[in-house]
């Protein structure tokens, strides 16, 4: 469906909506017949919450598609991740809370080390540690200079940075200089089309490479750099355009206050704990009319691959749920932007959980919050980007489509 | 979604899917509250399967939507069959196992009888049998002559036939000369647009018209030919470029091996039996990764209306599902290309059951291979152009979408 659509049907309103994220919440059992490790927790007000509400299960970018982060909360925020793209260097802004202007052009960088040949002999630097990338970002950004052109540098974790080229007639069309393996100097970026704002970045890319190994030639392991990615700013309207709400993102993690900001959420900043996500959604309930809560520890646990820390985490969340203010809103949809099964220990495409409450909700009998008791629920099976309208409707925010 | 994004994110890999098509198995029940035919069939092997796998109901082509054996079979093999048409004319040659070439035109063409006024008295020709259209093919093929053009004249069943017109400048925009009723003389073809190809063809099929009255004159109730459905060959990116397998079609009817080839696959061929085609699929199970094995009875019983000959059959198809090697394959998915209840004696636009079963399936508690049980399942309801990324998911042959 077209934002267009929804932009014109949406209302404002005083309904207030949540959308609260267990990151990677979706799972798989370790034998066969035995239970996910949403079926294997304890979670009494989860499951209070989803007998109260219709329930399904949700393909958060389309079924059989692994969601990454980006597309996966698009999805979410009810941006079509096939027509709305976040390229990895503007990915790489968001996750550093660095907000891009239009003409930026972003990229990921990786410290790496080369040897005197030339030739990396380490992709990742030695995984040096956030504090020291820091650094080094800041003497990098220090000392480049491109002939019109402002080069920013700003460190994401460990080795990971984000760099942003600032100036006129930029182009996002160039190729990577990051071999994504060892054993090869870094490559040369070359422009994508025919532009000369391709060729003028290319060679801004080349050059800027280049000055780094001067720069970084003392720095130990850490003595060059390598670029993927090179994105704009992607064009997302913002949600109060085209939702009528006013969102605001309260999450631990950078990332995804920065793809909140993307879509024009305001972002409670200082969080560190799960726990502090529901505090702060009590404190700023009367400020904003969308919430998106995310909870990240989640996704972590199922990375490690550990089924037990999942739980425990899950059942964690569950007791802080109970904060929830469920009075206060129009319309609460508990969800993930993705499955990370322990077994699997990466994000994987098996459709994840979903319970949507609201006053004009249909209770569908569904007593549990996990994938096999939401199959069998009243929303049945959808698509991530189909859950904001659901949202917006039983928040009674969406006027009647035609007449 | 675009088969580019799909195209973008699959990778090769040695492990193995199956698809297998119980054509038109879905049903209905003769009695209000009975059982339909897969309710009614005995069958363990399916069962069992079901019971470790993740199940749903699958709308083949789209809701509502009675499915062509050529829409049905695209959206299985993952293609949009609403944005991937093949041309009547086109599926005529696929079903003969003629592989058209790229600016040929292809007609599906009836032997009929005309009267002394030129009148059609029968559109199929007292349906003569597969042996005399053969017959009258060759001889029409041989003697008939347009200038700049050859034509091919192959026989398909009964009375039916498939005509190639193969040469330059022909178009596929023309009207047929089948009017689709008898009493009338077969319709003059015209051009369907202003172009001098689409000119020239419809004089070609009229001069081919005239020139087979004169041809067949004396073969009895089969003196005519009307013709329809002009159509290239569908520009279907083969599966091998979009999907990254290695596919092979394991079928004993021409059409279905003929919609095999349309996307890529090989074929086994010399199948006569269901039972060789379990025997195939063992045969060449190492020299493939993607294998669709096409069973034909049951839908054949079905547009017989014989409901207890439909359950028999789906009885035997399910002791040969016993002979399917499971550890061999990734993901293995069990369904139908549409339903073909007995009652209707006809394809269906009823939602077809669907299986499917990997390691990493989430098994949701169905326990029979029906289309109540699969109601219920973890699936929910999807269209058939998603299965086919939920069996490369499966499978592990995609790669994450987005950062």
């Amino acid at each position: 469906m077209d934002l267009r659509i929804i932009q014109e049907l949406a209302e404002e309103s005083d309904r207030k909506i949540l959308l609260l994220v267990l990151d990677g919440a979706g799972g798989l059992a370790v034998e066969p017949g035995g239970p996910t490790e949403l079926e294997a927790a304890r979670t009494p007000n989860l499951d209070e919450l989803a007998a109260a509400s219709s329930c399904g299960l949700m393909d958060p970018v389309a079924p059989g598609i692994i969601p990454g982060s980006g597309p996966g909360h698009l999805g979410l925020f009810g941006y079509d991740p096939f027509r709305y793209l976040i390229g990895r260097g503007a990915l790489s802004c968001a996750g550093v809370n660095f907000l891009m202007e239009p003409e930026d052009i972003g990229l990921r960088a990786n410290f790496a080390t080369v040897d005197e040949s030339g030739a990396i002999t380490d992709r990742r630097a030695g995984r040096i540690e956030t504090s020291r990338c820091a650094e080094l970002c800041e003497k990098l950004e220090a000392a480049v200079a491109l002939e019109g052109l402002q080069v920013l540098v700003k460190p994401e974790k460990d080795y990971r940075a984000a760099v942003v080229l600032r100036g006129k007639e930029l182009s996002a069309a160039v190729t990577d200089t990051d071999p994504q393996r060892a054993g090869v100097p870094p490559l040369k970026a070359t422009p994508g089309d025919d532009s000369p704002e391709a060729a003028r970045t290319a060679e801004a890319i080349n050059e800027l490479t280049r000055q780094a190994l001067e720069v970084l030639a003392d720095e130990g392991p850490a003595n060059a750099i390598v670029l993927r990615g090179a994105a704009r700013k992607p064009d997302l309207p913002p949600m109060q355009e085209v939702f009528k709400v006013n969102p605001v993102a309260i999450a631990t993690y950078p990332m995804y206050k920065g793809l909140a900001r993307l879509v024009g959420m305001e972002v409670v900043e200082g969080l560190e704990q799960t726990e502090e996500v529901f505090d702060a959604l009590n404190k700023v309930i009367d400020d904003y009319t969308f919430f998106f809560c995310h909870i990240k520890e989640i996704d972590s646990r199922g990375e490690d691959g550990d089924f037990e820390a999942k739980v425990r985490l899950i059942e964690e969340v569950d007791a802080l749920v109970a904060r929830i203010p469920r009075e206060a809103f129009g319309a609460i949809a508990v969800t993930a932007d993705h499955s990370t099964p322990s077994t699997l220990r990466t994000h994987s495409w098996h459709p994840v959980p979903v319970l949507l409450w609201s006053p004009t909700c249909r209770a569908d009998g569904v007593e549990s919050f996990d994938e096999r008791a939401c199959a069998g629920g009243g929303l049945g099976r959808f698509r991530g980007v189909d859950l904001m309208p659901q949202l917006l409707a039983h928040a009674q925010r969406l006027k009647k489509y035609g007449a």
